[in-house]
């Protein structure tokens, strides 16, 4: 297969050094320490009354961290042969996107011609890498890790560009970035795909599944996400009581979600069972569809409500609309992001839209919601479909379909459990106590 | 088996919808977020000089949200093919059981006609969620989630009675929750393993056993409830010094108890070897037991000595008594909930009660501690074993003995690691190889 | 086998239980609860003017514990057939090297005679134990638990006196103790692995590597480790902007490390592959590495640069160093610690010794950085060897060559998974069911 030149071994060092190079020499001209002198960020300016203090969003800080680097890396541990992949190149991704994001989103917002890290700068810093990361899902098992790296500072610089415009420009809300992370990540990460569509995966891939172990491996991403997510969706509100409102319907909305997931994935699947790939996932959907909304004055029953119907959508999802999308529209989303990510996040997009409607943000505008929202579709779609094309050409290590979802094309794999089973294992030892 | 009729699909996402939908409605009646214009509960009402903020117990709110979600779901994954279960069911459980707890223990204490929603009052959903958990530890793999909602339902609302019994009306104390969860959560669900008692698996089943990374999985569970367990027994705790003594209480006694657990477990085992089960469940044993005192002026020494005396219990319990259980007392402890929650909370009440008449808690009364112990006691026994006979009725699916313990009744489980096993496995991956 | 002994029925539950009674006589004795009145280090008592509260620290130092329990114990369970020991042993020994911790360290700051303890206090306990931590992971699988308990005891009271040296007598700085603590943890450690040299496992063992799924169960441990070590380098750093800079340094040193550790380990191995013993360990050198100058105005860029050399060092290490190190010196590092905290921990000391003389910390004076690091070794490989020599004696029940590397001998271990595999297993559990 000398035409996909999967060999990692020049062009994986060398594009991760000179980017961490370029990267260090960037932080060395363009960022400092934040000496507690400006405001940690726009929304907080009005808020001068409230003494707080450089470590008060830590604890918040920390948890979203657990959400990136567990939460999204275990998450996709669900494969069976794709582990060291899926966490590995989770924390290779992220590493580096948080990187990229405090320079992307800091340029503006510079003090004195400096980037200022503070803790709230670190916060949107994991977020930017959370674009990257549920795009990874789309595209998951199908790529190599120097397209994903290519992708990753695209997308970030992308996500940085459309995030500005939605915030300062439009100034709309969307506290817990159901349209600016969750719908734009997954519609770009879809776009991609659909440029990187295989016809020879049509038929599926014997490794595109689940073994039990794996499956409870991505539990532990579900569970860390889930108990997480109101640290997300409230970190960067303005502290005190609507912080306070984010996480309270945040955890409503997840509780409600958990609910109808159960109850539709039980109803549409073979007698009733429940279906590990709803449960790991659309559990999730009324953390993502409640994100807009979260800050706002909703109701806690309002946010049940969207938590409700955000895992009724994504359940559905999963079960009636991925297998159409990849049959009939090219789009073969591993992960299925589209409805972890995609519908819930427009679901947020419109009940931002709604509750903006119906007065319940101080100051909203509805038709800048309705912007915010389109803007983070578009970016997603045109910027996800020009980066396909880009992470598309020959050159990239990209896999082989027959090697898709396999760790052992860009891993080194620990014999024992491959195909060959115990009796070449032992074999095997034997060997290496003779070569060592 | 028709007379089982496991078949889940309809009565499991009816009741599931129907129990969301219900609670939804309750929701958009009486509950609203805190204004900040209450008190957060009646034992913070002297404290009004401590200024206290909003989101001020937000990152404790997230270590026992931790235990709950990560902690009792994980401990549980040791059966070799029941994880999916217990991790799965476990969130179902928590995630309808916190909204639940929200409105059965909100009633008591509203503002206005309402409940009003902040951390406090979340942190104590989370709490009468973990008496559902322990009682499920007792039942495992025998029942459907049919009847553990059921469960749930039954077992929260009388948890509600009897906490504001000891707590407001004996205002006994018991800031862990020694007794008011887990002696409670313990009796509770072993009268309702009692009362399910299934004479078809007196000589055990092959399922009922670990598998290597079974066991690892449970570990995960364990590790995070031992290390946050501490945050358990303080979340409620007075601000301040008080909170800082719980603290350091229950660190100090989950670190003896550890000690012991390992020094009993090689002790009574085949040459001295540890045993998995000990080391899972009777290193927690000492954060059950110091929860009443934890808030006291025992001493740390005396928090050392609660623990070094609950870890040995509780492994002793392993080996002695809970065989004696399920062989003459009809008691099937799936996973000796008895030795990790029963007797340790037992232990605890006591030394409850020792403590406050040794003076160690300022207004504190023995035989009001006497009481809330007989209280939490009578009304898991009687409550257990009235909801574990609604629980028999024939209709709620309850699993066979033969599919006890065992995923794929209620599960879609991944083929590969199923019965037909090895050899099976070894043709089909011949198959894959002469396919690829 | 009998000239080993290794059945632990007696002597570790006798070990065990006497060492903690002995703990709690002398908690008895000596330790009381922080009663607010006196300050918490020294290092604080410049800080009068900024009111700290009792759990101001609290999730700082939960971060830490999950990286001592969580992280360390599953970055161990990487071996296919020890992960019971890695995980199990190390919350026994975490849980005992805490309290020994809380007295040795306490002796040095007594108060009316008493040791009072707070959340510092209890942070500061947990660094004891990681040293000890770091050190069981260059003789995992080659020793005992009884062993291991005479470690801690040994490492800990040296480490509580090189710690007082250098942090009051020579007033040095290493607020993320790249040195006191990582430093002489893998020296101490590699001193021990030399003494207890084996020459029969000189051509390795056939136990000696991982399987996928105990190498994705080491993944935990790192992804937890990298995620909270910001935390654990700025712990006891002066709180406000100080602690922020803490967090940061480390925060960038890590997320470079990655990307020089994942370029190296692609570069060097065969193919372009990723190694997942490097990935698991390396990516950690960064936060190491940064310690000592962690709160130190050394720049973002700076603590970029310190994370991408100890990236690149450690990896190197691990594939070039490590072998020579087994070969020549005979020093069989199982975990490589002498890659993750020894080389690391040494560059963290120097590069604290240039911060310091180019004026990055006030106060700072290189000689005393340099004077130091030469006592933390020195303490490190005197009191290694001590310790060595005696835990060489032969009663302690060290396990025989064959079995080294193997949970059966200290453990009860489920058969299923063992070498004789399904047809044994079943025979096995129709067996238990006869005799039940």
């Amino acid at each position: 297969m000398p035409a996909y030149a999967t060999n990692m071994r020049l062009k994986f060092p060398i594009l991760a050094l000179i980017l961490e190079i370029i990267t260090i020499i960037l932080f060395a001209v363009f960022v400092d320490y934040d000496d507690g002198k400006g405001h940690g960020h726009d929304s907080h300016s009005n808020e001068t009354h409230h003494e707080e203090k450089p470590m008060d969003l830590y604890p918040m800080f920390q948890d979203v961290h657990v959400m990136i680097f567990i939460g999204f890396g275990f998450l996709m541990t669900f494969l069976k042969r794709y582990g060291f992949s899926s966490v590995g190149i989770n924390l290779l991704l992220a590493a580096f996107g948080l990187q990229w994001g405090l320079l992307m989103q800091g340029v503006w917002h510079l003090v004195d011609g400096k980037i200022k890290i503070n803790i709230f700068k670190i916060i949107n810093a994991d977020f930017s890498t959370a674009t990257v990361l549920i795009s990874f899902g789309a595209v998951l098992g199908k790529t190599s890790p120097v397209q994903l790296l290519i992708m990753t500072i695209l997308e970030i610089t992308i996500f940085s560009i459309n995030e500005h415009l939605v915030a300062t420009v439009l100034e709309a809300n969307d506290v817990g970035a159901s349209m600016i992370i969750h719908a734009y990540g997954a519609y770009f990460g879809l776009a991609v795909a659909r440029v990187l569509y295989r016809p020879g995966l049509r038929n599926g891939h014997e490794n595109e599944g689940s073994v039990y172990h794996s499956d409870l491996f991505a539990m532990i991403g579900t569970v860390f996400l889930w108990m997480f997510w109101p640290s997300f969706n409230s970190a960067i509100a303005d502290p005190g009581l609507t912080q306070l409102t984010a996480v309270i319907n945040t955890y409503l909305s997840l509780a409600a979600c958990v609910l109808s997931a159960y109850a539709i994935s039980s109803l549409v699947e073979h007698k009733g069972k429940l279906d590990m790939v709803h449960i790991q996932n659309a559990t999730l959907a009324g953390g993502v569809a409640v994100g807009t909304c979260a800050d706002m004055n909703i109701g806690p029953f309002g946010a049940m409500l969207i938590g409700l119907v955000a895992g009724i959508i994504s359940t559905l999802g999963f079960k009636f609309l991925s297998p159409i999308l990849a049959s009939s529209v090219g789009i073969q989303d591993t992960c299925g992001v589209h409805n972890l990510h995609g519908m819930p996040g427009i679901l947020g997009g419109l009940a931002g839209i709604v509750a903006v409607s119906l007065g319940k943000k101080e100051g909203g505008d509805p038709v800048m919601q309705a912007a915010a929202l389109a803007s983070s579709l578009g970016f997603a779609l045109v910027g996800g479909a020009v980066t396909g094309f880009i992470m598309k050409l020959p050159f990239w290590g990209q896999p082989p379909d027959q090697n898709c979802y396999d760790d052992s094309l860009y891993w080194e794999v620990p014999e024992e459990e491959d195909e060959n089973e115990e009796s070449l294992a032992h074999a095997d030892h034997s060997k290496n106590k003779a070569e060592v």
